[in-house]
């Protein structure tokens, strides 16, 4: 039995706006919100866009039901109204830290005392925001894939203080809108698919820098020995090259000469991976390849 | 055109026997060595189930061809006489580098000084042996994966001292017994493979030593964000647990940590991984999954 109801995703960006309309598809009542009317309305746009897609190409590609779920879905501007009556706040909004805290000051007393929030980020821990929240014990981290229609992980982490049955709540939602609920037990930067593709892509961009193989090489042998259906030049691409530029940028002198590599001969050249049709390889336009990784 | 007509395996383990018989199954003349007449025998059994499997359910599944393959090998435990003649000398001994380099002391002298030496070793590395061979330009790494007739890569290696000539000729010989040769430009322990599984491997063994998940989450997460056929915990399961523990048990604190899980939950139960039927996972008897690693 449900036990949320009406959802808020706080940020209508090409991730927030996939998880406003997965939601809303899945039955549930949904309030987008973003910042300003700029913002709201190119939201609107990628929620129409998703309504077609899913009418026409994704899951069960009925027109009717992707209207339906459409909808479903109130936007506003207005966070105050928005927070009404929301049993989940998602925030979706953009990765800085102090962005997200100040959001969450600003939303916290507008919110019932019962309502759950989750964060979506990528990359940041949400112990460092918990507090701002007012509420630590009903918040956590949901973190959901680019493409949530074909890549259906999300990905629940608490903190130490997180109410283990909140935790469970949020693992039943995840469910029911048709997510495989990815349970970590304990709060890790990069959750646990960023935990085991970073390495793994350091280690062949280090076999590429250091000119042991090239890409093609290297893809070709993980392709081969595992059975995967992609190297680690290949996820680069889907990942998008200006996301492997910025982490590469940040790391050891060989992942800066990466880097750099990376600037050079792909992003100068307006190569940004499949997102652009071309990266290391190049991709038929309109290719929708793509990894679970995000983009929120 | 063939450039290499006679090739010699020595050791006549689970992945030289392999070896042996696919090169001689691909058409080349082959002498099969081990160092002592039941090391031969044992090598002769497994010629023979690789006969028998290439018959009825390897590539082609001919039997004839399979016998006709078999037919074209002849074994021997005198070196002397295995390296009259030999345009190739695959070695496939034990993974010690004083055995390594004692055999090639030995052998060399015995061959024509045109002849080609390939080691087929996964750990060392060629120019810490290439000076034994006495022919460091003829000397190079030719690495396969166990069970080479599913997992046809070969990894071709040479030293700063090998004769690209040289190598160029190996990579052909590689084609011609249907492997894809992945080229490596530059000496690198690991060559391809383990470089890029050794992090990914290690990664997932820490979050689940650290408690942020289990196995089967861990693995869960890879396959769905991937589309991968298998997650790190299963790659354990096909290399064997007894190599997972050996090199955990040489790692940091936290894998041996996961070097004393190993132990104790798997080892210490007989759980080897798919060989034996459980490790991480259950798998059917006679399973054959299996990855692109080795054991030779």
């Amino acid at each position: 039995m449900k036990q949320l109801h009406h959802v808020v995703v706080a940020g209508l960006g090409v991730l927030g706006a996939q998880i406003a309309y997965h939601i809303a598809y899945s039955g549930f009542a949904v309030t987008g919100y973003d910042v300003n009317q700029e913002s709201l309305d190119a939201g609107r746009v990628r929620l129409e866009q998703l309504r077609d897609r899913y009418g026409t190409r994704a899951l069960d590609r009925d027109p009717v039901k992707a209207q339906a779920g459409f909808e479903r879905i109130t936007l506003t501007t207005d966070l105050n109204e928005a927070a009404q009556g929301a049993d989940l706040v998602i925030e979706a909004i953009p990765e800085d830290l102090e962005i997200k805290r100040s959001f969450y000051a600003k939303l916290g007393p507008m919110l019932a005392p019962t309502t759950i929030i989750a964060t979506n980020t990528s990359t940041l821990l949400p112990s460092d925001m918990m507090d701002a929240t007012g509420r630590p014990d009903r918040f956590l981290a949901l973190h959901f894939a680019n493409q949530i229609w074909r890549h259906n992980t999300a990905e629940v982490m608490g903190t130490s203080a997180t109410d283990p049955a909140i935790y469970e709540q949020v693992v039943a939602f995840a469910k029911e809108i048709g997510m495989i609920p990815i349970e970590i037990k304990k709060e890790q930067a990069g959750y646990l698919l960023n935990s085991l593709l970073v390495p793994w892509l350091m280690a062949a961009s280090s076999l590429f820098m250091d000119g042991v193989a090239d890409p093609a090489m290297i893809d070709l042998t993980w392709r081969t020995a595992t059975g995967a259906p992609t190297g680690p030049f290949q996820v680069f691409d889907v990942i998008g090259i200006r996301t492997a530029y910025a982490v590469s940028a940040a790391g050891d002198a060989t992942q800066q000469a990466f880097a750099n590599y990376l600037k050079e001969h792909l992003l100068d050249q307006g190569k940004l991976g499949v997102e652009s049709g071309e990266g290391f390889y190049r991709y038929p336009v309109g290719d929708d390849q793509d990894l679970g990784t995000d983009g929120d």
